[in-house]
């Protein structure tokens, strides 16, 4: 075997959890030969390109709030002390929720685990939002359509100030430049990875081995570019890992749903400007990342554009799909107006008449538990089912992926906190059920 | 919409969890109009025709060994007390194990849970087995080609009495006419299920609704025949249920492996008939069920073929498929003579030279944790991932199902031991995971 087609190890995706893998992996295993690959042209083309591209450490499961919160400050890091740009800013997340909402007993839950992991979180009344939200509407008393639109008033905001934007291109960026000054491989672009290959091990040179009662392991991977071999492949293909592991017999435990961003441009409408540049939250003095009462519907402040992105994390309804090709993710045109648009303007008048500029989609890999997995299997190195929220633990789970491929039991997270190695995976998992997922 | 489109409840799948799942529920809700409709001319025509048909008690989980043990003892009970043939014969089932896989920890937990449980087991050295079994070969020294093919030598046998195999065709007409005997509908078959229908909940009578925010649920099935409508959809569907489900955005947690059967006759081979009569493991004096101690082979004999059926429950490396049409599971030609033959004939050499009369292949639907979900969502009731051993959970599924559908808090099994009726849920699932996965 050529030695440009055989190596320690191959990342497969340059998006956000595989650039930062590679880097973890080549800083921790210098002599290693790494490989990383992607289909794209360009790292970060796929869904790291199509996120929302928000940050946020409140979520409801210490383990999320462990990956988050550590990845979180570790872009801070990167930003202030290594001076790399990471266009991350702090302009909070807020949920807006109903009375019913509030008492339920999940979101108490959330609540006090975020305070025992001493997340920064406030808790804002009625009265005060009002007062700090120019136009929110927090009274359908009389709206019949809000009625029958199963809409829920707003009664409480629940804040938190640790969370944000950031650009994730800069991010995947950064990432691949730290990995491309230690690695001894040029990252390959344009490299589809058709198949892995599953060989017998030890192998017997027999007609079509693997039998059963041979010992196998993935050895490689087919590609538009030939095959390329290595002790250990890393799969870090979000939306696509089923595309490669179901055929070796390998259930991801993760399925794909579509989601959607569509732009809204405040430029001529004075309510929506004013909306924008929502100050006493943060610093930025911006609305910060918005999720409403009912339906899943979000937005986030898009102060560049001076506008928004508005999403829907619509549950029972939106298919799961096996994503194969781009075509299977292009946007809705009827979704924002039939679907968002009617529960956007009924909390924020602002939004009325708007129509989106701009739209794209992606794919989100969910786990059953809303929680990343990273295991290690017959040779095969999985980051996947990050739930949509995987750039904002992208530092944690590449830290994890590294322990696990060198053997360490524990693996050390930014700031020094630990988690075993094997939390995240399909055996001995040890994690608790996300319920704040958007 | 006419009464003969419109039910209480739609059975989608006559298989055996669908049969057994409409007589429970039409005899705990005798007033319901319950419809049962199959995509074949008949019951039981698909995976549960495909089956190896046989029924063991002996799980590592307590939550299989519920299922199992009280729906086998309700199969006793309907062939015994109701005088129901259902050709359930005893023959036992042996695990033929090495020292290091007796040693194991799993099959140290595996034995003491059966022993908490009080499900009946017994343990056979190597010098017993060999006295027992006509040519079991337990010596692989100086055999250089077994060292090469990882087998491992038999050490142990470990024996469930209360194990053996019965006909389900039988066993699905049983279910079948006691449900017709009560019920209010005849079933139809040659009804094939294309999609759920997902509506709003309430209908507002918009174009293209349900939205996002409306509250929606499944309310009837898109079939060849038509539509038709019910309060709640069961589905009994097995391998086909990410079929159906996915498009809904009802992630199933299980996928679909290809499970072949191997028919070998022992007519013409004096060995293999002394090995199919095997005496002093049961009252039945033929040799059990056996799992070889490598690579998932396993046997059972087949006293009216004079012969085995020979399966193989190959783990990594057998590809999860999406299984949409019969021609998904032709069986593989080269699959016993490569994979399967090589390695019985290692253990049993009765089987030196022996050539598949007949095969067949089916699809097994499994979960993560190998045990089966029972839940109620949005409309469907789901039965489904009972990972190759729903017919011997039939019974006990079923009940739960109706429970469910009932709204009880405990689901009673034959026997009277409850269950909590949403263990088997996907939300608040309290089983543990079962090692013993043939």
């Amino acid at each position: 075997m050529s030695s440009d087609k055989s190596f320690d190890v191959i990342v497969v995706g340059a998006g956000t959890l595989g650039v930062a893998a590679a880097y973890y992996l080549q800083k921790n295993s210098p002599d290693k030969r790494i490989l990383l690959i992607d289909r794209y042209l360009a790292a970060g083309q796929a869904n790291t390109a199509m996120s929302a591209a928000a940050v946020r450490n409140m979520f409801a499961s210490s383990t999320n709030q462990l990956l988050t919160d550590t990845s979180i400050k570790y872009f801070e890091h990167v930003q202030e002390e290594l001076k790399c740009d990471l266009l991350f800013e702090k302009s909070g997340y807020l949920w807006l929720l109903s009375e019913e909402q509030f008492g339920n007993p999940s979101v108490k839950t959330w609540i006090e685990r975020m305070e025992r992991s001493g997340i920064s979180y406030k808790v804002y009344s009625k009265q005060e939002l009002k007062e700090m939200i120019p136009g929110l509407n927090v009274d359908f008393s009389n709206d019949e359509e809000a009625e029958l639109m199963n809409l829920q008033e707003v009664s409480y905001g629940l804040y938190g100030a640790d969370c944000g934007f950031l650009d994730p291109t800069r991010l995947v960026e950064y990432y691949l430049d730290e990995f491309k000054k230690i690695s001894h491989e040029k990252p390959r672009f344009g490299v589809n990875v058709e198949e892995l290959i599953v060989e017998a091990d030890p192998k017997l040179d027999l007609p079509s081995e693997p039998y059963v009662w041979q010992k196998k392991k993935v050895t490689g991977v087919k590609t538009n570019k030939g095959v390329l071999t290595a002790d250990v492949i890393v799969l870090a293909t979000g939306a696509w890992a089923n595309e490669l592991l179901d055929p070796v017999g390998i259930d991801s435990q993760t399925k794909v749903k579509k989601r959607q961003l569509f732009v809204i441009h405040g430029e001529d409408k004075p309510p929506l400007v004013e909306l924008l540049n929502t100050k006493g939250f943060s610093d930025i003095g911006c609305i910060p990342f918005t999720i409403l009462p009912s339906a899943g519907v979000y937005f986030r402040p898009q102060l560049q554009e001076q506008g928004f992105w508005v999403g829907c994390g619509d549950k029972f309804g939106r298919e799961y799909k096996y994503v194969q090709t781009d075509d299977d993710l292009v946007p809705e045109s009827a979704y924002y107006e039939n679907s968002m648009y009617p529960v956007l303007s009924k909390y924020f008048p602002a939004f009325t008449d708007t129509r989106p500029t701009n739209s794209w989609a992606g794919g989100y890999s969910y786990s059953p538990d809303r929680i990343p997995f990273v295991y290690m299997e017959s040779g095969v190195l999985v980051i996947n089912g990050a739930s949509g929220s995987g750039i904002m633990k992208a530092d944690a789970l590449a830290r994890i992926a590294d322990a696990l491929y060198r053997g360490e039991e524990e693996a050390e997270l930014f700031g020094g906190k630990k988690i075993r190695s094997t939390a995240l995976g399909q055996k001995g998992r040890d994690v608790e059920v996300e319920s704040v997922i958007i």
